[in-house]
């Protein structure tokens, strides 16, 4: 057996003590599996006084960054510490400019500079690993690049935030408000005391950019994925997904098309039957379409200490047998399609006053844009009275629908915004 | 880019010509992936003159095994043949004996064999890579052995045959039995004339035993493996499992308990809210649970050509890198528990004449025994005719459950042989 390898983790948090605690817990199965040991030699990290349930006394306490980052006697880099910016993307690119392989969970960071971060690497000639920045444990990356590595990728889509979706399982299961479970998810500690990130579809985009690079193979590009969150999604969404035969999911989707690469994260209606509609509370899936392959999912836990643990020392066992790259192929950014060419069809929901002749005005606009109907409910009658009218589309064009929606929104006999959520066809 | 994998398969039939389509269809983003181009040099095949949809003039074309297995311009021999010895055995011991590293997609000749072409290989210091044995297109041996490499695995399972998975869906469908879908499946080309194979475990045998070997690292004992097919699965036990909230599949389960690694084949009920109960028709799905990661759920085609050449692919892929090994540890056969000593919940189904007493002689027998019933389900009343009782339990070892149920089977009341499913708690 060779040399150990040394590792450095910088973060001791939740998912920098995880993986402490797994480096120690399975040392013996992982030095198997590498082929020499892992080894913790360093760790970064101010406060050293709490107690994080693990014997810490063995590695260098480190407080300063750079010495950190440079240090002779640690062999790879871990980064925990999270956030786009700041000590975590400086350690990263000193520990790569030292010649050092970095494994990161920091998806924030690669979504934002993840191709300079690519290419620092490859230009060193070191490994750059983040299988724990997707999908939590789940081994996606590795089975794009690797098990799937034959195959044209079609379509990559997948649940990538557990926050958005344990309160849309929740919000099906309880017939409860979006605001009302949001607040219980942030009791329970499942959603943060600002949620605004993971509800906002942000945490799901930053995913979504990454998994799309390493998919379709071009450079990252987050600015260039349309983000929608769950924030709009009310119950009776939900009851009128039920009823059509669809459920609700927040997705990242990275599809290619005639018009160029689609790269979006917003409400889906996905049909019932689907593996990735089953999938609940704070699970991830990743769904791979290949053109050899076909369908192939992946479930799993998407977050926490253990899982991401996992994963991050699968990347090191990687590294120890020097299978682990630059991560990213740091070339041209995708050419991205619009979304206004984005085709697909859609679910309508209308708060429109019951009256004689609502009916002819909305289907009027549609018909004007060409956008044609699949189905239509009005559930009951209250003369005068607001009431949901829902429409679903056949596969339409996104430009002409929206153009149709502004129309009907402008209507004296719609009441609320009109609400629009996309079906994806699984 | 250095030089060119030069490959011959072994075998044209639907998965070899597969391998051939997908390497011409696909062949710069296989580079690309591969570093270096993957080139088809060879192909052992007698019947030449075959219209296989691609051009085949390229390869040369071997009549004879040996020379085929020692051509100096093949790097990697790919077998396709099938069988568990014969042709295929002597040809892969012959390319390993070469030096040659093998490709294979022959889970037969693995379960019988496997660790005698592992040891040959390690001698040989050349790969031995067989992703494409176990659950087709899924990448599930590359997941085991590298992306949760960090984990103890405790348990894992999968749905491992596309026929039976195909029988048993259309059998809850459309609510009929066994032998009429069968016959159906053998007329749409889901089954073969002689269905053995499949519909009695024996191929979901071969698979789990290989799928035990790389999950917990001891060598393959496919003679370890409990089996039983689905043959006595009825449309009346299907019915009974979605009352009582599960649903039947015939799963593939390797975990280490107390006693040893428990290697069985066999119809479950598993819970209708689980993952695995929604995988559907000729999908298969694999499950693994590790310490760290959690359950993580792999689903997708387990068959066919294309899905097939996936995996044989990604194995050239990764020959071409170097990066793959002699597949299995040739090390100790791992310590079986026998499975008298399985503990589980049972659902048992009694044909019996509905008279008073029948249930108690039933209830003493599992008294006598320490079995613990959970549920019990009489539909409707028969008075001196035969009519379904249906039983669960809790969990039980099998050793009393199976003396009980003799004991039960021995009673005049009881008008057909006792059947029994175990539950799998998931």
């Amino acid at each position: 057996m060779t040399s150990p390898l040394r590792i450095g983790i910088a973060g001791l948090g939740t998912v920098g003590t995880g993986v402490a605690r797994l480096l120690a817990a399975n040392a013996g199965l992982i030095a198997g599996r590498a082929g020499r040991k892992l080894e913790l030699v360093g760790v970064l990290e101010r406060d050293r006084k709490r107690n994080r349930g693990i014997d810490l006394s063995k590695p260098k306490w480190h407080a300063t960054p750079h010495a950190f980052a440079t240090d002779p006697n640690i062999d790879v880099v871990v980064e925990l510490i999270g956030g786009a910016d700041g000590v975590a993307l400086d350690l990263v690119k000193a520990a790569l400019v030292a010649g050092k392989p970095v494994v990161t969970a920091n998806k924030a960071m690669l979504a934002h500079h993840g191709n300079e971060l690519a290419r620092l690497a490859a230009n060193r000639g070191v490994a750059l690993a983040f299988e724990a920045a997707v999908a939590g444990g789940i081994p996606i990356l590795k089975s794009l690049r690797e098990g799937l590595a034959a195959n044209k990728v079609q379509r990559v889509y997948g649940i990538l935030n557990g926050t958005c979706n344990y309160i849309l399982t929740q919000m099906r299961d309880s017939r409860r408000e979006f605001a009302d479970v949001l607040a219980e998810a942030q009791k329970l500690g499942y959603a943060e005391a600002d949620p605004s990130f993971d509800i906002d579809g942000v945490d799901t985009a930053h995913k979504l950019a990454i998994l799309a690079a390493v998919a379709f193979g071009g450079a990252v590009d987050f600015k260039g994925v349309h983000v929608e969150g769950i924030r709009h999604v009310s119950a009776a969404d939900i009851e009128f997904a039920e009823a059509l035969g669809y459920r609700i999911k927040l997705l990242g989707i990275a599809r290619q098309t005639p018009h160029g690469l689609e790269q979006r994260v917003h409400p889906c209606m996905v049909p019932a039957a689907t593996p990735i509609a089953h999938v609940e509370g704070v699970f991830n899936a990743v769904v791979v379409e290949g053109d050899f392959v076909g369908r192939v999912v992946h479930e799993g836990r998407g977050a926490g200490a253990e899982p991401t643990a996992s994963a991050v020392v699968a990347d090191l066992i990687d590294i120890a047998h020097g299978r682990a790259g630059a991560g990213l192929n740091a070339g041209a950014k995708p050419k991205l399609a619009p979304m206004t060419r984005h085709e697909g069809a859609y679910y309508l929901r209308l708060m429109v006053v019951d009256r004689p002749g609502v009916m002819a005005d909305i289907t009027a606009a549609l018909r004007d844009e060409k956008v044609s109907m699949e189905q239509m409910i009005q559930r009951g009658r209250a003369p005068d009275e607001t009431v949901p009218v829902v429409i679903t589309t056949h596969a339409t064009v996104e430009a002409p629908m929206r153009r149709a929606l502004d129309r009907i929104a402008r209507l004296k006999t719609v009441r609320e915004k009109p609400r629009m959520i996309r079906i994806e066809a699984l």
